[in-house]
């Protein structure tokens, strides 16, 4: 039984056997970059995540409320980087921001493309200036139950009209552990699977179904609460020293009843979890903007989309 | 030289000649119904509108800040009886939002979607209860500044994956006079036309681009601030009493020239157009829910949107 | 060392020593009337809350997504009785609507000021119609990080200005159980104790402080991650039979450093917290209106407010 | 009869006789400073403007969107010096953020105060590193309305508690000229007049209501839909060259029949007035900002309001 998290770096600490799972990590400064790669389908099935491969890009400046700007344009870099090694050399992107808008927390993605440089429909009558430029386009497609239709079903009615070579999109996550929130960004060259994110999307955004790659980049906006208490719950057996398998069995039942009683789909977040988004929302977004525009700087990219950060 | 406005109802006010157009107006109250229809291509040139119906439903209640919940029932009650009946009588519909949800006057569109009873997904799981309901999907594709991709061709691509039996597509008008801001209702089978709307939309969504019939409704949200001058003159020209001819120059070029030097793109709102939009676009999304669901009563509806009029 | 939380039932329950503490509980329906009076310096110090009456109005409807309107209305009229008592029989009243508007759970007070029945303005020119109307008044003073100043210096001023005979202060609250976030409201004469809320407010505003009487509306909009993982640990600790002392011990060591860990001033809420903050204020903003104006139903006020429960 | 403006340069432009009113102009680049000093009661009554002084500084970059960040600043720049010369050299200031934050062309006061630097707070346990900041509150009182207080009397409640040495007044204005939307600061010791601003304010800010110096900061937002009629008239009779007496009376007469019969209180407003009122709050805020904390540099201000122009 595996405790809720979209991020596969959370779910690889969390198992004993790596058997089929590459693992690298590097850090620069504050800023520490980790690569989880899942090679096989034992692995995957193990992991519960998809065969493929996961960069996790983490500083905790990024949610600090007292800003350090270096320390988030050095990340917006990082992903940039990332972003740009797992993407076609040149074509069309299409941006995809997932979720719901109305719901705060689970805003990052429509609110990460309301910053993007969209260019698609300038291309057109490209003079000198716009030569540069590599064609981007972007939605927010909204959720299934605002709109009857299934985001996947709505992205791929897109695909087939703009021709993209490759789809980005921009996920709220859930991670396990609290200090993940609003501090880590991952970026996976597996797309968005089913049941993942903050929404719990039903269908996923993946190469099989779009026909082209999708390239996932998400970023942890809540944990669940019922993965709080079964932490704590953990960590009280741990400190008692029941045997091993007594312990497992322990927790699971115990938060069953927790879960039941009073948790259910409650969620763990920051109290100024609205700014966070912003804040969070900016950086992808600057990232994703000069991974698809290398000829520009952050600095024009900032002046460009209206935005800073 | 026509001023612009996006209603029949006073293109057809201002035209001297009739030919090819027919006129019909009835009154319930204080609701006021008027129908246009332009019958030949040469009444369709002469008005620079489409050939086809057109609607209008008007109650300077709806403009009204202190509001007549009865008048703003009728005429929603209006709009869906006027509605179903270019529908056809079965078949999944698709509501379109158009407009900047960004620009408070260009977020008609959008909003009345936020409103829609979207069933279209519950249907797959049809029990009993659901039986009645008539599959409707609904989306807010946003504007070509934003995405990239112009709205006509993301329609195209959702109602390719969705196959609707018809569009119903909402959208904010500008008008030549400025009584009719918030207080007309315009109804027409000929969809939308390229350069209409608040947003002067570039391409039209219309049944030779989308395959299947669009409804267009409208409400005015603006009049150009070039109208309001244009009329001024022209009223005093009249009062002077100069001859016809001499007339129609004079305001002209007085008009390109007070245009250029300061009004461009400038409109005319009221001051509370915020408040104005909200709800306006509860009275359209009622009606459109009631064409839809004609096993609901206004009730059922507002409950079930959670929503007030 | 107690867990966090704004309730004075929750207090009340978990406090074993019931000694200067009147306690009494009726049921009508679904909704549930407790209310708690402490009445001793001593039970105020042991249950650290002020002494006075706490009235807890609860129904688990005012949580649901999907709302059932007359539960909603029974609880509006039971705040309004309960409201009503504690009141000066007339004089102008000043509703304070605390907390801060741009974090989600935060802002309970200020939505509910903006749907409240403003009148104290139109009462110089008070022609017949108006005669019955309660004078009326309405701030919300935003909070010290803000403003730099302190609400209740703010309140304070407001208050040696308008001289009204009461004040009505609304404000979120943090509980003990996630089950009463959206569902419980709490009255009390005792007004808004210093530490409260969800924005922990570091000065009180209360009868000692403004010279009149305050009356404190609040609705549980958080639970503290701490008091989840504290709960968690409590059962467990249970199950496991530990003798009491020793429970204790453990519990407080290991949420002291499950705290530290990760934490903090971390909150939990429902996901679609920005919903239910609405919602929740459109009941108590009903509630007092009608303790104020008792010559309106509950129609004319949510037509003169142009809201809807 | 004077057309609706709360600039004074504007009407002082439209007057002939300039007697007891002195004026001034300067230019730096794009940029320009005047200045309007009236001086004597008579000139005062002729003007419909108090005696003081209006200072004007004007960059049609401000109203762009494409943005030119430079001009931006030192417009800010030039703010910062006029306020500053007007300001006590030392003392707590109060700023005060006027209009209806729920109409968006009447919310440029209310966003500025969201982006002003406040220290009051923090003066209290004054370290080494704060000692240099100057003590700033803000409050943003909201309109009479909504309140049920009269702007000034709440304003009157907060300036006993605080005793600022000054109070800075922010407010959306009305211009005569639509090409000064935007891009026209009006900075004036006289404060804040009854009937000036989007919202029509009754009573005035002023050093006789409230016993401090008020300085006044104010953009137009609107131009009155009557004002864009009475223009375009104006400029016609001009044109048929009528005789001078005849032609005001023509256009008198005119102006109140076309405003009777469908202008009323309509404004003229850019469509993306929303986006514009963000923009030059920024720019308020900056300038008033750099006035009041005159040790730190446009680019500290900025990341410590975490803001960006």
């Amino acid at each position: 039984m595996h405790t809720r998290t979209d991020l596969a770096i959370e779910r690889y600490l969390d198992t004993e056997d790596g058997a089929g799972v590459r693992h690298s990590i590097c850090r620069d400064g504050s800023l520490e970059i980790s690569e989880v790669e899942i090679l096989t389908a034992d692995a995957a099935k193990r992991m519960g995540k998809e065969k493929g491969k996961y960069i996790t890009l983490s500083d905790e400046a990024l949610g600090d409320t007292v800003m350090d700007e270096e320390k988030r344009r050095a990340l917006a870099e990082a992903l940039a980087e990332k972003v740009e090694a797992l993407l076609p050399i040149d074509g069309c992107v299409l941006v995809v921001g997932l979720g719901n808008r109305q719901i705060t927390a689970d805003a990052l993605g429509s609110r990460t493309v309301e910053k993007m440089l969209v260019t698609r429909h300038m291309a057109e009558n490209q003079s000198a200036p716009l030569a540069d430029f590599r064609s981007v386009c972007a939605v927010s497609p909204g959720v299934l139950g605002i709109t009857g239709i299934e985001t996947a079903e709505m992205v791929r009615g897109v695909v087939e009209k703009v021709h993209p070579c490759a789809v980005i999109a921009v996920d709220a996550l859930a991670a396990r552990e609290a200090k993940r929130i609003g501090t880590v960004l991952q970026v996976t060259d597996t797309g968005i699977c089913p049941g993942s994110g903050v929404g719990n999307h039903r269908v996923g955004l993946q190469k099989s179904t779009l026909g082209v790659p999708v390239i996932a980049v998400g970023v942890p906006m809540v944990v669940y609460a019922s993965t709080i208490a079964r932490d704590a719950l953990s960590y009280l057996v741990e400190e008692l020293a029941l045997p091993g398998e007594e312990q497992e069995q322990a927790v699971d039942g115990m938060v069953g009843r927790v879960t039941e009683k009073c948790l259910g789909e409650l969620v763990v977040t920051p109290r100024d979890v609205d700014e966070l988004v912003g804040r969070v929302a900016s950086v992808v977004a600057l990232g994703i903007n000069m991974a698809l525009q290398k000829h520009l700087g952050a600095e024009d990219i900032l002046f460009l989309t209206n935005d800073h950060i």
